[in-house]
């Protein structure tokens, strides 16, 4: 008998004690002993629940029970996150933990503390939810240097773009929806400015650099800006705009990014719809290799949990954490990185708005949408976001444009 | 230093040879000491090329050599593959192997000598080519029992459907533009007949079931009957025509098919197109996860090889193989499998014929396409293959129907 503990009894918590119950015989063959949770901590009594029972209010009970040797912290947060996760690998427990706040913000730091002391520390639930891709990437893809991440790594987003998409409505309709299908939070700030995929997407990236990129230094634009126009223009060119998160091995060095992106059909991204989140991985033998499935969810994060559970319970006292160094690695500026961008200008002369296009960009293709609107874009020509941005400027000085609009990252 | 030998220098195994020089710092870094090719088994000699001091003509040599500790077995085909991977085995040596009909025709009996012999025998690229399907079946969705498993499992297939699709082709064109690309072979009937994929199915059924399912017993049709007329039925119903493989759990038994199918556009594989390969995964608890990539080409299936010489490299002596029994699991027969089916309706009597359709299938949409070509299609119900095919049997009797056509799967 292995004996684990759950931090939280929210949704990923429940559905981790739900899954070893349920799942209880096929864990067992897997493991070779059974695997009891012998305690969950919540602030919560839960009377008259069968999880009443295992409930207790004092992490430390836990710290000090030698029996449990395993932690799943599904509480959320950085606060008291942290400190339990720290103390329980300092006393030997294994951790896994759902929790992309706590993994970007000290991974580097518990991942050590974890090697230091005989435990594990793994955290499979906290990117793609469902989705098998750290595992993968640590265990499968071990003939291949990883060149490349590209990703739709929240839920939230995702289905809201697909909304405005697939529905022709505008983002404000589409976050109530959102909202009131359980989708979207109340606050919906960490979802829809990309604060969360950006964890995620600094989690990704110290694990194929091996060092620590801090989330800060990750370029991060969110979805609030995008309109129902910016759909249509995206429609018109063949694409979809789909919130990207970004990583990418370079001679020059590493860039990260999360931004809206209009994706072409060629990408495998681009037919990722709803609520669901997907990981494109580029080796250098491999090719392209794409991962699917549902990025949040009770059963289908607390399933990574559990595998996480799995694997620490097969493995107590030997080490299979994965993970990064904690020197940090300085990323390339966004500044220095191609794009092409969807330009969309306003013009009072369109004659004239067209000319200063064409000078200023080159021979680009103008597209302009069924209804005169005013207003026409065009795809700049890949080059520097400096560049792009410097020439979108001096558009807005010249004869016959009133206005410059938009400017979504497109891909070629 | 641990010794490898490859046997076959083909398309795998010269990849397999260029990723352990290309990435051998990397590997070297994953298993803790660099992997070398010692030998390399082939009838040619490769004169003046590097490979060609690794080359060997005799098997034995390799046996008998004690330094060689895993063999990655490339040459495809059943002998001699299987009795030198039997012997290797036997001898204590890990193998490695891209070899699906080998795996399906022996994989269990394999399994067992080298679980006997303190060995271990991985097979990675047999299934998916590069995409890590079978580890992470194994090793990631291990909180999950598995209980569906969907995939297109042939590239040559795929391509030549997606052509088809895509430029209103007839068949025969498409194959003759797939060999001339190098994607079809001369004889072409392995894949277009399903028997490479009906062979990957047998593994992966085998792998969720634990239980030896036979290749034989696998329902197989292939995509020598898909017409232009077909392709554009189902474009009509926004589907695709994609040649499927599933194999899935039921309270009743277990049942595992190869054919063309209808798919719509909510089921994540209408969208892999080209000679890209996916694996649908359903589990009861992560509920639908989906692995993309390139199912063959030299360096994604090598690179698949190469991750199984890591593994073995890094567990010499310790079992890591994994796979399933060696008794038989009878399958359930397709009959009793429940389907709908694209029905294809040639008349002499519209109105007769339609009354007919409607008298026996009951009340179904009925599809025409925009020129008059003397027919009209439609799905039917859900019920299964016995009692549709019955149906269809006794449409031929029916005043006003002078054919039927097709019949193919098609999704709800």
């Amino acid at each position: 008998m292995v004996y684990a503990a759950v931090l939280g009894y929210g949704t990923v918590g429940s559905g981790v004690v739900e899954i070893l119950e349920r799942n209880r015989e096929i864990i067992k063959k897997r493991v070779g002993e059974e695997i009891k949770v012998k305690y969950v901590l919540d602030l919560r009594d839960f009377e008259g629940q069968p999880v009443q029972e295992l409930i207790v209010h004092d992490f430390d009970l836990i710290l000090k029970d030698d029996d449990v040797k395993i932690i799943a912290e599904s509480m959320g947060g950085l606060n008291p996150a942290y400190s339990f996760v720290k103390k329980a690998l300092e006393s030997g427990k294994s951790v896994t933990t759902s929790n992309k706040e706590l993994v970007a913000a000290y991974g580097a730091e518990l991942i050590k503390t974890a090697k230091a002391n005989g435990a594990n520390f793994l955290f499979e639930a906290s990117v793609g939810g469902g989705i098998p891709i750290l595992r993968s990437l640590n265990q499968c893809l071990t003939a291949d240097e990883i060149t490349q991440i590209s990703g739709i790594l929240n839920g939230t987003t995702n289905y809201m773009l697909t909304k405005m998409t697939d529905e022709g409505l505008e983002y404000d309709d589409v976050l109530k929806q959102a909202q009131s299908m359980g989708y979207a939070e109340k606050d919906p700030t960490n979802d829809v400015e990309g604060y969360d995929s950006c964890r995620k997407t600094a989690i990704l990236a110290s694990i194929i650099t091996g060092k620590r990129v801090d989330y800060e230094d990750i370029y991060t634009e969110g979805i609030t800006n995008i309109s129902k126009t910016d759909i249509e223009y995206a429609k018109k060119l063949g694409g979809k705009i789909k919130l990207l998160a970004c990583a990418e091995k370079t001679d020059n060095g590493v860039w990260a990014r999360v931004c809206p992106v209009i994706t072409n059909k060629k990408n495998p991204l681009s037919t990722v719809d709803d609520v669901f989140n997907s990981v494109l991985v580029e080796g250098n033998m491999v090719d392209k290799v794409m991962f699917y499935g549902r990025g949040a969810g009770k059963l289908p994060t607390a399933s990574a949990v559990v595998s996480d559970i799995i694997d620490e319970a097969k493995n107590l006292g030997s080490d299979i954490t994965f993970g990064w160094q904690e020197d940090k690695l300085d990323i390339l500026s966004i500044d220095d990185i191609s794009v092409s961008k969807l330009i969309r200008v306003e013009y009072n002369d369109k004659a004239k708005a067209k000319d200063a296009v064409m000078r200023i960009f080159g021979d680009v293709a103008v597209t302009e949408l069924e209804e005169d609107n005013g207003e026409f874009a065009f795809i700049s020509p890949k080059q520097t976001e400096r560049n792009v941005n410097k020439k979108i400027n001096s558009l807005l000085n010249e004869d016959g444009i009133s206005n410059v609009l938009g400017a979504i990252r497109a891909e070629n």
